[in-house]
């Protein structure tokens, strides 16, 4: 198809494709003539995943490196996991002190040398960037952040598929990133919903419905006890 | 403190606080004389939560908006939620069909009137966009998805303070917000866990150690079957 067909087809502008081209992150058509070239379903089909990334918010750098690890894969789902891991995180960061994040990682099996330092150092530094702004998530929270990741995690790999390369790569390069979204999508979901079962009839009151208080729900915070 | 004192504390550059203040991030100093203002803990605090926030990857646009609940909370932890969330999310997309968001929902608890538009329409276009990209979350890992967040809501949200406004305020709106890229750190590191126990013994044999590869190990997809 022409790019004009690629374009409808993938619902994106021609100067978006030719964007993508220019940054590599899509190959070149079959030159058909000094000016014009041939695209086929192998390149619709990556035109969505490097959407996909992008609206995922995974940079053009980023995109770049996770089509390579995609188009050439390393040996192991284990080293494919850390070249889909790399390409989304900065480089470690060896001036961090990962000594809390090893004590979080422990609680989820972690034994030195099963995680690439990146990994580390990325969860060092988002729990120093919490630490500074002087908030702290609860100990019992963190026990169920530690136990919910620890299951979906366990999921996941357990469902890398062995049987074919092109599916292993798809599955944990896509599943690691394109779910990251996702899975704050549903966590936002989540707590709105338990909000709603938790609050609701103090906000309707605090609305002015005509739904009765409810006398054992928590107070809203309007008045200033502290 | 002057904006030098400020500076060292919270270990950013003079330009970056002067930036803050431009952008109505930072409230201004107490002027002293027409060139020099002075700066308290407040600010020092503020900018830390300004850092935390930017370097979530929240924008200046979001954070001005995430800063803004803090300072003229909504009367109830619910409505609060809902304006967290509404600052970190692209408005609602009334286009958007959100039947599946909403069976997903169903399964978290969800019925009508509980959520955000904004936090339905941002689920939808999450599942859209992996839905384009040819990739599917395997229905097992979604049962997990669902379930890990599902407890993590309900332990997070039964955690909101409500004896403190102020508590409330900023447990929901960082909560919500900062507890993002940590929850992605650690499903990284339960990543690369599950992997290490599940693939090791397969990348030691690929990688040429001198382990014994083992027999029961998945096959590194180097030869492709399909």
């Amino acid at each position: 198809m022409r790019i004009s067909e690629l374009s409808t087809a993938a619902g994106l502008p021609v100067a978006t494709i030719k964007y993508y081209l220019r940054e590599g992150l899509l190959p070149e058509g079959v030159r058909t003539s000094p000016t014009q070239a041939t695209y086929d379903e192998v390149h619709l089909r990556r035109l969505r995943v490097i959407r996909a990334l992008i609206e995922s918010g995974v940079s053009i750098a980023e995109t770049r490196k996770v089509l390579a690890a995609i188009d050439d894969p390393p040996q192991s789902p284990h080293l494919l996991l850390g070249a889909a891991h790399a390409a989304v995180l900065p480089a470690a960061d060896d001036t961090i002190d990962t000594a809390e994040a090893e004590r979080l990682a422990e609680r989820l099996g972690w034994q030195p040398g099963m995680c690439d330092e990146h990994v580390l150092s990325g969860l060092a530094r988002t729990l120093q960037s919490i630490s500074r702004t002087g908030f702290a998530v609860p100990d019992d929270v963190m026990d169920v952040y530690l136990a919910a990741m620890r299951d979906l995690a366990r999921a996941e790999i357990a469902g890398v598929p062995t049987d074919s390369p092109e599916a292993a790569v798809r599955y944990v390069v896509l599943g690691s990133v394109l779910a990251e979204p996702l899975l704050l999508a549903l966590r936002r979901v989540a707590e709105q919903i338990a909000s709603a079962e938790r609050f609701a009839a103090a906000q309707s009151a605090a609305g002015g419905s005509t739904a009765a208080p409810d006398p054992t729900a928590a107070p809203a915070p309007t008045a200033a006890p502290d």
